[in-house]
């Protein structure tokens, strides 16, 4: 329904990949192959880490822009996404299937540090909308700004104890989402991936109640593509410690992206890339 | 917060009164004298229903035009108010004090025939928007589409029957929001003129718990402005029936426009207009 | 580069063909198979004719709604084409290539009574634009509003008399961008199938330098059509004078939809089809 | 016409004055006390250059945000101008006039490391507009994306020189603006406050033909105001050659704004601020 790309690593133009990849998150925007939907043109969304301040301790908040025409022609996206310099920033291009556009329903959302952002959905969202949102914290339900089932989907994991535990809390997240699902006699509730970051790790789970997720890759390591590619210069862009979580490859060379099983969360921070079993899809 | 027109009488072209009246609504949305604000600029709507087939049994379908452009500037609605004919129809140009700019959060509402348009607002809508959201009758919660206090007041008043007795579900409407409100500790939860109509009648409440009400104007009827104004050629725009209701006056002229009492619910309909008391602000 | 689609015969539900057909105009916008792109995503425009008044002489002013949104969640489109009843009427989706995504580069463009649109384009534009410029008549230079090639095209041909004789402005304007084209040096200046009408007939164009033109197809007359398919219950939607214009066919059901020829002027009006041929590519 | 504001000092966080200033540019965009429109609600523009690089050499390219929203509710200009620091921004808020709202009609405008926006206009432009096409260099004119009189006087300033003499190339295009304009019966042909900048020195012009231009000021040196308000702490966010042109004063604390007078040049770089006189409005 969506696509979506996560960087982390050195400071980085954001541009490098959002725009001028092959398969860049842009270019899914208008034609994505793996895609559940092949154009993913209802609105986008840009989140982005500042670089770090030796002088600031604390955690670092992002800022968003987000837009509700297609990410392929948009100027200002091309103008900031050009500007900045970031260690983790999060893109997103959006297919709505229902509800509807406008920017409070782009990703990625915000809360304090945190951003959050989903490929997938809730099924028959309308219909456990008023139930989800019930189970959604009291003090946390009037910061809910949209309409979507992914919006909802964040504070219910926030409700959970996102700040402490992230894997935890998305985790029992997702089971709440399945248990008042299964209780309205929906059989498969939850699909799809979800990044969430904190300025520091990123977190990027692949998972759905049927176990058919949508796609998830997460790139090689950069020493590594060097020794596979040692005249390519483009890697020349990215530093030692540049990784990248993305919705499908941002290019058609091999050995750059592999696949994120199913039921699986993919952890991203300072010490590289690793992985752990994420819930039981069975 | 707002500003809204309603008409209900012959077959008009919107045009005349949306845009060309000397304080039209569009006018309004770039400068208006009696508003809570100045500036009304933060996206518009116009809804209207058709002119009445005789083949056609049965309520009439209303159509909704709304954009988060300002109304002054905006060419759309230049054009189809100047297209279209219609013997009922609600324009309403939105200043947001919270809930953001965005087609879903601007007036009006519909539901089946019926239309609903809200100048004012609930009091610290924020603490009490889960509450509010849980009075709505499940059935209709799914069909809130945006996030105003005034889109879910209107669907308070479907849950309390606005098909059977627009004035007693209204009523019983702002009565739940009062109470809510009055349970967290707020002294004057509700503030507003509100517009319903069911493309036949069309009923306008003034009404605010603290008895300090926004604005709200009724025109005299046009016989009498053609015997008072025999030279006016403006007013050969008009049928007859012609009636309008509106935040303030379209015009300087003295007797045209009179205003609605407070606690006060304005009934307008192929047999003129009259009111009656509406709760009671005490 | 977009689609487009004209409607010409008995008064009708804009919405019946712009929307609920199988590859209406909305849906050719998000997935167009014989379009030069897939998608035509960036903003659309509708414009139409209101009905005849027998009381009103003189030509019929048209209406025009753009939008720089996709149309295929445009809401207000499908309000609007829900909403009126038109004997004729254009549809266009855009895929910008050069010119920025804005209402005033969308189609279609009018000029008093004249509605005017196009799919294609003039060949290095930007080269040409200055002298395409110069070459409209000083008095209609002020009036163009947007920076496509189809708005100047369009006052090329009513500097060259479209008002008068629209088969022969429309040819002398094309044939002056091909000349200022060749003496720039473009091989191939025009590419491009257009649409014009003042309210009555509606003329449609398929013509390219190159001999190679946008596909463009004619719908089979509807007595013929209720013949060929007695149980279709859709053709009940149309009257007998019914005939359209578009880009691609609005259905895969043989016998519905014709080629117009390359370099051929095709003639909507209330006597029906025909057609004859338009310059010479050779 | 518009409201704008540039600065020129240590890299800030633009937000500072765009966003929190008791009259920010944003402030004004709602409520301008001394702007020929009150409220500057048609679309907006920011453009930034990055803090200098002491590893790059050569000009510094700026890049710009533009939206067609209102700024005083605009969710992206709040984040944008708080996530970067910038040495030298432009910020702009449009009432207009005639052209339409459309982002290629925001200023500022960008030509290579160039930024530049006006405040005012050129009479009849209309009128104009072909003629003043004509006298920009045909190389620059496809450059030209939007339908503004005053994008039309930046090329005009380009065509003159504006990269190697600023004072005199926007000189000779007020005069040729004049001159065409008096050719064709215009008696003040141009009003405004216009801005350039090459990344490092920042041009702000006042004149108009009739000697009654539109308003603008310039900050007082921040050493100073720091001994006349010792305990002003806001005077902390800024560094000790902060400076700023704008359209009108950011507050009301006498002493910190200053008009710049009619047919003035003010220049605002490294070395702090002079003005010398510009053309002659006699």
């Amino acid at each position: 329904m969506c696509r979506w790309l996560a960087y982390q690593g050195e400071p980085l133009r954001p541009s490098t990949i959002v725009l001028d990849a092959k398969h860049s998150i842009v270019a899914q925007s208008l034609d994505s192959p793996l895609g559940a939907e092949t154009v993913n043109g209802d609105g986008f969304g840009f989140g982005w880490y500042p670089v770090a301040d030796a002088d600031v301790a604390g955690p670092r908040h992002p800022s968003v822009f987000r837009s509700i025409e297609p990410a392929w022609n948009d100027q200002n996206l091309r103008e900031i996404s050009r500007a900045v310099l970031s260690p983790l920033f999060f893109a997103h291009v959006r297919a709505a299937l229902g509800p509807p556009i406008q920017q409070t329903n782009c990703h990625p959302f915000r809360h304090d540090e945190w951003l959050f952002m989903h490929n997938g959905g809730i099924a028959q969202f309308d219909m456990l909308r008023r139930d989800l949102a019930l189970a959604v914290d009291p003090g946390l339900y009037p910061l809910i700004q949209g309409t979507t089932d992914s919006e909802v989907l964040f504070h219910l994991a926030l409700t959970y104890g996102l700040a402490d535990d992230p894997i935890a809390a998305v985790g029992a997240a997702v089971r709440r989402v399945e248990e008042l699902g299964h209780a309205a006699g929906v059989p498969f509730p939850m699909q799809g991936t979800l990044a969430v970051s904190d300025g520091t790790t990123l977190w990027a789970f692949r998972y759905s109640s049927q176990g058919r997720s949508r796609t998830l890759f997460h790139s090689a390591d950069i020493p590594t593509l060097r020794a596979m590619y040692p005249d390519a210069e483009r890697l020349s862009l990215f530093g030692d410690h540049a990784q990248v979580v993305v919705s499908e490859p941002l290019n058609d060379v091999p050995g750059i992206f592999h696949e994120v099983g199913e039921s699986t969360v993919a952890v991203l921070d300072p010490d590289g890339y690793h992985h752990r079993p994420f819930l039981d899809a069975a």
